[in-house]
């Protein structure tokens, strides 16, 4: 098998097949199963997600999957964005049906029409969903597990407010809890403001959380779209101000999804296989048995004793099968379990136990009494060590370019005079995208790189997912 | 609004309502909006399955929703049972698909090619996974909220098994983990063994739970089949033995649906609208202030202690509003949450909460300071008298018949002597279904009531939803 160094795209695939996070054998391109395991760690990555919206007061709610075609067509942007790649259902049983229906491709036009029933007056604002569900796109770019799918695990956050300054508030609260979620997920990411010919079919807006990956790439994990009154105006959604008159809401969205899983994988496998956060790691740590001859109920019973210790405090499993501890020691560490504790004979005579931590190569020996205490100490390390190394390759790749020719397989920072003409000519001439200004203004002392008049901003440019 | 009693159909459809458990006015038939309340019910119910499933040790995956027309149409029994009733997609994007796809109506062709893959020795056995899905179904049939949907919010275990005899031992676990449900959900139900000509498409024998509504019909609210090795021969689900041979696999499915939630809607609700059961209600005790002139502040805070002791201990809403305490009565009544305490000036002098159990009339004083465990007591008591009283009202349904014209509204215990004949004929004159026999085999002495032969069973008539 292909490194990671020598092949990230062969590597990639490998990795999520040796961890069984997905069963990419299923019959439809870019369908994949959701294995037990794959399914356990998108169902933490989704429980951080619900406690964030509690936490912010949205409520999950759940539309259904197919939108009638007339109701699909009424935001013309919209539906331009998407015509190319939505799926139809035209029959029914033995019937044609008269109006198609599509799989929902984001829920705007499945959720907007009922919002415009459940708001009536500035008392109903700010109303804030959002649901967890599959959504679906026809895409033709070539499929990869969790990066590119067409049977996509997404989350999508819906509000509307009273104004434009209210929804921008909204979209400031959107930006915190990803920050929260970068941090706990060990994915940072640069927060670009799309440039308007790459921003979301319908937005006044869009703002994107790009990841960079050892692929070479930037990754989009995230956008927030503030939508002013664009979809307002196309499904009616209005409300009773307090001085009576009948206003626009105004509206945003946040979407993420199980590409966040691709990026966790992207950044922190290696050679060995998957490394989780602990904050997702449905196993947090594996208690491995090194048995000896005559000593293996000895050495067996203490192992159980000392994940019994830990099952109150961590996500811990006891791995008492009857296999070589070197098979387990691959297996466990290609599915990317934070922390393994190792339990020999030398172990139980010196009173310890040894620890090996996924992230790094490192081992130590801890004290039998300790164990807890210094099990949780040591899944804080690694995940604020993860986060931090990830966080110092994005920053290393982050290289500030004087000329289009400069531009290269990293995330390339230059100025730009914001007008689309000269954006288009540098995708073109470099074949690379543009990802935008980022969200908090950075000054950029100088010209724009392609036409030569001064920069009103610093943009960015990589090659993307 | 016409009472319970009056008309069950349209109270039901105005409880639904007014509880804002769904919104029924999402433009395609038969496909409902989860609203925030609904959902979380859902939720819970949900939460109910998945310990329910993590205790008898399945794994929660996730399959995706399009099956190919070609690995549909493999188990022929199983085509012909679902053809009239399924969604195709044909289109994507603006090409025509070469392959239609269907949405999945339920999951068996969907997961058994990859079953295939998964199993390759006596080791992999059993096998026992589920997962929690929209499923969707072109039913022609009246649509009802919960009830009869087109997107069914769905529960499906699939096990594999190396013969038929440990494929038994499941469905006897399956009934162990319904009989809890039933118990946490207050529906108790009949077990029947469904007559064959009314099995699952594809199934060696199916068992549902059929509960008894107040509509004077029953409602299947789970199925539990029996494929033997049906599924195994057409996908090609083997094993390799112990002995070296290759066998195939024996399988189960386990189905529940959002008719759970139907049918505690439909047994326990009454004039005043839902009443949920203490286990799956999202707000199980609900705090009311009723203020007085120049006490407001006293009775206000009081009632947050009140609510912040409670917290610890059960799901407790504070209802501070500025809203009269009638209008917020009627309100909690309608959602059904299980326990209302009071607190007026009168309770605060004397040192009392007063307490208003949804489903008695009964109103009770606590003595503030023994109030956590009066009101842990009190709602482990609802729970009990909603199973007791519900259960009560089947048995008083179920009346024995010794001649088909005597078949009324209920459920008709009746003599038969297994023949199919008999069966359709009685169904035809009677308008009813055959729910089947008893899976716990009943004696019945007598003749059948069709054709005047030896019984050999008892079985049971009804109409259903």
């Amino acid at each position: 098998m292909p490194t990671k160094a020598q092949d990230f795209n062969e590597w990639y695939n490998d990795v999520v097949e040796r961890a069984a996070l997905t069963d990419k054998r299923y019959p439809v391109k870019g369908m994949n199963v959701w294995t037990g395991y794959g399914w356990s760690v998108m169902a933490r990555i989704d429980g951080l997600m619900r406690r964030e919206m509690a936490r912010t007061g949205h409520e999950e709610v759940n539309f259904p999957l197919l939108i009638p075609e007339t109701e699909f067509r009424k935001e013309a942007e919209h539906i331009r964005g998407f015509e190319e790649e939505v799926y139809w259902v035209t029959r029914a049983g033995k019937n044609e049906l008269d109006i198609p229906m599509c799989l929902r491709p984001t829920s705007e036009t499945a959720m907007y029409p009922i919002f415009a029933l459940w708001i009536r007056s500035h008392a109903d604002l700010p109303l804030k969903t959002f649901q967890i569900v599959s959504t679906f796109r026809y895409d033709t770019k070539q499929t990869r597990a969790f990066l590119r799918v067409r049977e996509i695990h997404f989350f999508e956050a819906h509000t509307a407010h009273v104004d434009a300054a209210d929804a921008e508030r909204q979209v400031r609260e959107d930006m915190e809890v990803m920050e929260s979620l970068g941090r706990e997920l060990c994915v940072p990411y640069l927060l670009n403001r799309r440039p308007d010919w790459d921003k979301f079919p319908g937005a006044h807006y869009s703002l994107a959380a790009d990841a960079w990956t050892p692929g070479l790439r930037t990754l989009q994990v995230a956008t927030i779209h503030h939508y002013r009154d664009n979809f307002a105006k196309a499904y009616n959604v209005t409300y009773e101000a307090a001085d009576g008159s009948r206003q626009f809401v105004h509206q945003t969205t946040y979407g993420m999804s199980e590409r966040l899983l691709g990026a966790v994988v992207a950044i922190h496998g290696d050679d060995k296989g998957v490394a989780l956060p602990p904050a997702v790691a449905p196993v947090q740590v594996v208690v491995v048995p090194i048995p000896e001859k005559g000593r293996q109920s000895a050495i067996l019973d203490e192992a159980r004793r000392l994940a019994g210790e830990l099952e109150a405090h961590v996500r811990v499993k006891l791995d008492d099968r009857d296999v070589r501890p070197g098979a387990k020691f691959y297996e466990w560490e290609a599915k990317g379990v934070p922390l393994r504790l190792e339990l020999g004979p030398r172990d139980l005579a010196d009173g310890v136990v040894t620890a090996a931590r996924r992230d790094a190569s490192d081992r130590t020996t801890i004290p039998r009494g300790d164990v807890v205490p210094q099990v949780r100490d040591l899944l804080l390390r690694i995940q604020k060590d993860m986060y931090a190394r990830a966080e110092r390759d994005m920053r290393a790749h982050i290289v500030d370019i004087a000329t289009p020719e400069e531009a290269r397989e990293a995330i390339n920072r230059f100025g730009w005079c914001g007008d689309p003409e000269c954006g288009h000519r540098l995708e073109q001439d470099t074949g690379m995208s543009i990802l935008g200004t980022p969200f908090e203004p950075e000054r950029f002392d100088g010209p724009c790189i392609v036409c030569g008049k001064p920069a009103t901003s610093a943009a960015y440019l990589a090659r993307t997912y």
